[in-house]
């Protein structure tokens, strides 16, 4: 279902520029997604105390349920900012609206990079005069303006019916559940109201988005909004959400493999949890704990630290002599207790991308997951230094 | 009240021994303390699903009260080791009840390592006959045998009336809250009945080691005990409070600036939380923040993250207009924004040991803390290859 060579769909369009926000001031730093007729909207918010100037704007911009352009900058997040960052994130919506040719209201706003900094407007508005001039099929260009930390970008288009859906996404660090916990754009040209829009999004990013984590940290900024502009006519509601389901977990496990330092995803899988809150906080509990992370960086089979992460929920109800946990598919607790397992194995398997843990606490018949990564000297380096970067 | 030169109250003797368990074979591994005569004793065990033998032990052993011996091993954790695991640990304090003249009932045996082997129980017998005739007053020996990755032995004592409070511990890694989060040995001379040192000692680990997080993982070992064996006689109530108060936050505070690659103590207060247990809560969010952490370790003043990390606590009262955040006694957030700080000051502040976080919420009137520390590649370094090294 998702295609070799990600594109975006019929009369989306998009550009990117360099407006000499980052350290290389030729390297681009924002990014214009536009659809040539109206489009239904809905989107997944930051739930963190602190949303960034660009939130606020989008609590309203979604409520009504139809966008059409999207401007997103790099380098500065425009959170805490106060009434000043509120009014530049309204400017750069006008600017954006005047060179896409639509109202302000119909224009989302982004923001990634640094927190508490005002945006530098001057060169935003440099940037985003003439932008409108240069939208083009091509989706790579703005899909790397948007980076920050990570080392590609992250493009995943499925098609569905006669149609296609194209999620343009970044990730890499302050990423984790109780979303949106990144920037993620969905574009299709199916024909999708924005109720259903909103439902089917919600449902896919419960099994994608608000299960990863890269660093439990959550961020100010970050957003998951979908634009449905009907070029491409109907399509099934159950083919358009298999083809939701499918985008979003593959963008999910691309942000996860590329979250700060990381060298590998990390699956976790829980099964027969009492309900599906504590099979989801068990996997999160393993995907997110330090000694687990630093244990498929290095590829060493220490089990015992996944026995470790399930026990520390502490309020879940986990029996331990019920407990059965594989690594990469071989079994390497039974009944709560470490099995001779094949550790040269096990470790040269460990060494692969991606690393699956799967837990069966056999205590009831629920499921959980989690998506995460390594944690490698990596993630320190950038984090020790990322403001003077 | 702390003395510079800690060590063993009266009547309390301990020994060190190398039983060949760890890499160099005559690094001390084994350590044994005792009371001269009777002692109260009380204790906080792990919370963790998956306790080790010597927790199992220990829960009998807590529930009479009374205490003289103690054994630790260092290496083997003794988790996940089933029955025979308990049998292991068992066999361990008949051997240590034997070198000290004591009943088996009386002793405590910890250990620590990694998870999920079996210990080598014939260095064990080998190793702890005739510790009983190297028992000493010297505490030193014994404080370092039980280490695993700290890189100091960590020995406190205060003084209370006449008596000494003198706590031997251990933590590096694996440290988290809910508890107990590491080995931590508390031996005093004073008189204090068991059940009133039990609530004195869980009073004292409330607002020590109860707030200490290394990296978030609760260990499946750990134990703080305490022993009275009243050689020096009543002391007051309010002064052994006191005392058990100091002597516990010393050595939390060790074993945090100790923590697995840590190169700095963070402290975080908060203070205007609407309750204890939000206040609590918001200051591990930040304590535990592997952005703020990362920070710390870089000494970069980057105050958005102290913002994200308040507010990524969704479930809390955060009024971010009334957010106040200083850093090193320097405000860098007022009324919920950053404040125009003095950067190269604060950096240069940053620099030094301990790293002090003080946050207003300016919601209610209760406060909370939490003790953690940097994180650095060290920490990474270590735990990618600890089970081989």
């Amino acid at each position: 279902m998702l295609l070799d060579e990600p594109r975006l769909p019929q009369d989306f369009v998009s550009a990117a520029r360099a407006a000499g926000m980052r350290p290389d001031p030729d390297a681009p730093d924002l990014a214009l997604f536009h659809s040539r007729r109206p489009a239904a909207a809905a989107g997944l918010l930051t739930r963190n105390h602190f949303p960034g100037a660009p939130i606020l704007l989008a609590r309203e911009r979604l409520a009504a349920g139809h966008l059409r352009t999207v401007v997103v900058n790099a380098r500065f997040s425009n959170v805490a900012t106060g009434p000043g960052g509120l009014q530049d994130a309204r400017e750069m919506a006008e600017l954006a609206a005047r060179e896409t040719g639509v109202s302000p209201e119909e224009v989302l706003v982004g923001s990634t990079g640094i927190i508490g900094r005002r945006l530098p407007m001057d060169r935003i508005r440099r940037g985003i005069q003439g932008m409108g001039e240069a939208l083009a099929s091509d989706v790579w260009p703005a899909a790397r303006a948007i980076l920050t930390t990570d080392t590609h970008p992250k493009v995943v288009s499925a098609r569905v019916d006669g149609a296609i859906l194209t999620a343009v996404g970044k990730g890499a660090g302050m990423v984790s559940p109780n979303l949106a916990t990144m920037l993620v754009y969905l574009f299709t040209d199916a024909a999708v109201p924005a109720p259903d829009l909103d439902r089917m999004l919600r449902s896919a990013a419960a099994r994608s988005f608000q299960v990863l984590s890269i660093d439990t940290d959550t961020s100010t900024s970050d957003m998951v909004v979908a634009l449905a502009n009907g070029a491409a006519g109907d399509v099934s509601g159950d083919s358009f959400q298999a083809a939701l389901d499918a985008v979003c977990l593959r963008m999910a496990e691309l942000v996860a493999r590329d979250g700060e330092g990381a060298t590998k995803l990390l699956r976790v899988q829980v099964s027969g949890a009492v309900d599906r809150g504590e099979g989801g906080r068990i996997a999160r509990s393993v995907a997110d704990s330090p000694l687990v992370k630093t244990m498929a960086y290095g590829a060493d089979p220490n089990v015992g630290r996944l026995l470790m992460a399930v026990g520390k929920c502490v309020s879940c109800r986990v029996v331990p002599e019920r407990v059965r946990i594989t690594l990469q598919g071989v079994e390497g607790i039974r009944n709560g207790v470490p099995v001779d397992f094949p550790e040269a194995r096990v470790r040269e398997l460990l060494g692969g991308d991606p690393v699956d843990v799967r837990i069966d606490l056999g205590v009831g018949s629920s499921e959980g997951m989690a998506l995460g990564c390594d944690l490698t000297e990596g993630y320190v380096e950038e984090n020790a230094a990322y403001a003077s970067s």
